[in-house]
């Protein structure tokens, strides 16, 4: 839901309101960002009973409310917040599943500037108890969406802290990563891949 | 966190900012909220490498946000939704892991009405999904915490649906939920309970 304000500058919420844009306008994934597609995924994977995974809500630090009388509590002044963890959790067969989700229009390397050290802080205190944790990796320009574990996501920071490389080449996701199919419904099936990945033993 | 702006009415944002407020004058649990207690106990679980949980952020709905040259967004009018889960959740020895946590001033019994029903649907999903999801219900005028699973929370709000009592009765709470000893680091040790409860057989 995107909002044009009096500066000129249009705002884009994180919260996909569903009852503004309807869901048959987004066929193709035409202009879709990578977190409309996996809040619908998620919708769709929450009605059939598959899983129960949600976006967490935007981080923001609240300095000043009004409260009008006979309406709502208005919020006059508020930051965002850096998230301390994933925007992604949820369960799927009684595990504890945790991802993040970032796209890039680079076409043969993913930036690791699009993670912060508290989420990747977080992703290792996650696998440490035994949780399932990845990133979904989206390649905008291609079109072409991948599914990283997350000891594979450190291993690359930690060896740029060592003075490594920025970016992980498109070719080692290929290779670490699992290519996830896009579809019409749900539109990135990433939860076949968990099941494939972290259940077929 | 409380600000007192210029109509007088003081907010007390949802995060707890450690920096404003130091931990030692809060010995005791003299006028802390539930959720302060909790947003404690769950960084002393994260220290220690006991269980990794987080406060999901209060969900806003975000309308307008100026860009002011050279500082920080900010955001001019937002207003607070309805949440559609729990606020509690994450990972203990790979379980999945949700909750939420409601106070009453009451001393016999726990109001239902503390409950939303999208919250007793995400608590039924999770259910139903393998995960483990109870209530920390606090006796505000007592200093009594109990844990109390899910399924019994939905027995009653069911029963309330078909006409039947408005809140739980503090006797069933004792004997169907758990009780949870306050301390002074972790405050409320609910992972002990659950360790007790879900993973003891």
């Amino acid at each position: 839901m995107a909002f044009k304000y009096p500066g000129g500058r249009i705002y884009r919420t994180n919260e996909t309101n569903q009852s503004v844009r309807p869901f048959q306008a987004h066929y193709g994934n035409r202009g879709m960002t990578l977190e409309e597609d996996l809040n619908a995924t998620n919708e769709y994977y929450r009605e059939q009973g598959i899983a129960v995974i949600h976006k967490k809500p935007t981080p923001i630090q609240i300095v000043r409310v009004d409260y009008p009388k006979r309406s709502a509590a208005v919020i006059k002044e508020a930051y965002f917040k850096q998230a301390s963890t994933t925007d992604y959790n949820g369960v799927y067969r009684g595990k504890y599943i945790d991802f993040e989700a970032k796209e890039t229009k680079n076409k043969t390397s993913f930036p690791l500037k699009n993670f912060h050290e508290h989420q990747i802080h977080h992703m290792e205190q996650v696998m440490r108890h035994g949780g399932i944790c990845f990133v979904i990796l989206r390649f905008t320009t291609l079109n072409e969406v991948y599914l990283l574990d997350a000891h594979h996501l450190i291993a690359y920071w930690q060896k740029q802290q060592a003075g490594g490389r920025k970016s992980i080449p498109k070719r080692d996701i290929e290779q670490h990563g699992h290519y996830i199919a896009l579809g019409y419904q749900p539109r990135i099936d990433y939860i076949s891949v968990v099941e494939k990945v972290y259940f077929s033993h």
